[in-house]
């Protein structure tokens, strides 16, 4: 069972303190706006622009993310923890 | 009888509690924005672009889904409880 | 001696509940935003999209209506009680 | 001497209490938003749509017309009380 | 030494009562938003449409016009008292 | 070191009293919204309109221009004062 | 590791205060809003415009710039306290 998002809207798994230790990106506790990070799980086909044409995201599955704290919906698919949120919600992608 | 939702509006029977058990999909008692769970019972042909042409939906009558609990405008046509609302009010679509 | 609205405004007469009975839509008194039910009486020539074109409206005369409960201007036309109203303030047409 | 409306404005003659009981068209006292009616008695050249081009209004010179209670800028011109609004804020020719 | 208003910008020469009086346009007192009387001193090139291209004022230096009585800013060029508007902040333009 | 606004912004360094008195541009004490004098000392390369081109601003270094009393960010440059704003705070350019 | 915006978004190093001292900007105590310094690190692949095309962004890596001093949301890559901020924070470029 898994879940398709609509449009521009992205599935994503939220990663947990100690995954996240093992990685490079501290958010600082006195950030004014504390972002979170996650792990894209699916993502929607894309928004049309105003000619009607499907634009492709920009993330795909797989991706590591930063977004904003209270970004996205909760909900559990099979089991699991998710979000479910706008693609303009995710503020960019952790590489290398 | 039957109702034919205008534009980019969908109706939607909101899926009760029991047959929610069955599917995978469980929606955490503590989620700030908590998504309901419906099938989607018909669909508008769309609203139109910018150009005036009419832009299909991406959801089709049968579709299980989620959308936002406070979504849609309550109705009962033949005697059932269904929703109107808006596509852009619809997350996504539950597969498999 | 006839209304016609301008635009993409139509004329609607508002059901009454002996005749509602009769169909098949019953809106629950417990609905959050309760629709209203009625007879397009007339309907304009349609607004203009961004390039300049009329686009003729979705509902025609005779169409049994739903529209939200605080939709419309009330006006007497020959008599008789009507709303005018924006199409887009009509949720979609019951069939059959 | 006149008044030429720029864009989409036009100039209105509120009809008056006797003149009105002649006609068809009551406005109930209990209406939400009671609207008024008037005659148009100039019209301007349009406005320009996003590619430039002057839109033509769709009422012209003695039109009778209902439009919003508040609408409008009050003026006399030649000793005449007349009514400057949007073509936006009529909502119907009254025909016939 | 003159003033070039900028885009859709015009200067307008408020007209004082004495030659208003000379004029045939009168604004009752008891007017909901009374409009001012005055004449358009220079007006700017005209703002861009959406395609880039630039669209010419339909009001010129000379026009007798009427404005929104809050409408503009004042300022002093060469020892006279003008205001700085949109061309959108002119109703009309009084003729004959 | 110079300073290269982005897009439509401007560099303004505000003219003071005296020079502006020896200018033919006298803003009223009483004026409600009060322009302020000033030079433009550098310009943006322009925004881009819809279809992505870049539109070239309508001021130029040199130009003397009035613009709004609070607009603009205040930034010391080499050791002047000088204000970053957007064009459309610009009302228009003093000339002759 | 790094990270790479999305879109119009940019990362931005703040220059603490004794860099700036080399430099020639100030910003004086008393400005009404208070613009900070920094330098780009990256930069998204921009934005689409209405055709959903992609538009570069003007600024680049290394890029000495303005910005809102509330603009942004703080990140720590690599042991490093960096900004992600959309373009339209950055009012321009320090050049020479």
């Amino acid at each position: 069972m898994s879940f398709r998002p609509l449009h521009d809207r992205v599935v994503v798994r939220r990663v947990d303190s100690e995954s996240k230790t093992a990685g490079g990106i501290i958010i600082p506790d006195t950030a004014k706006e504390k972002p979170s990070e996650g792990v894209i799980v699916s993502v929607g086909a894309g928004a049309r622009d105003e000619s009607g044409k499907i634009v492709p995201l920009d993330v795909k599955a797989g991706d590591r993310v930063l977004f904003g704290k209270w970004s996205g919906t909760e909900v559990k698919v099979g089991g699991e923890d998710l979000l479910i949120m706008k693609e303009s919600d995710i503020m960019g992608v952790i590489e290398g």
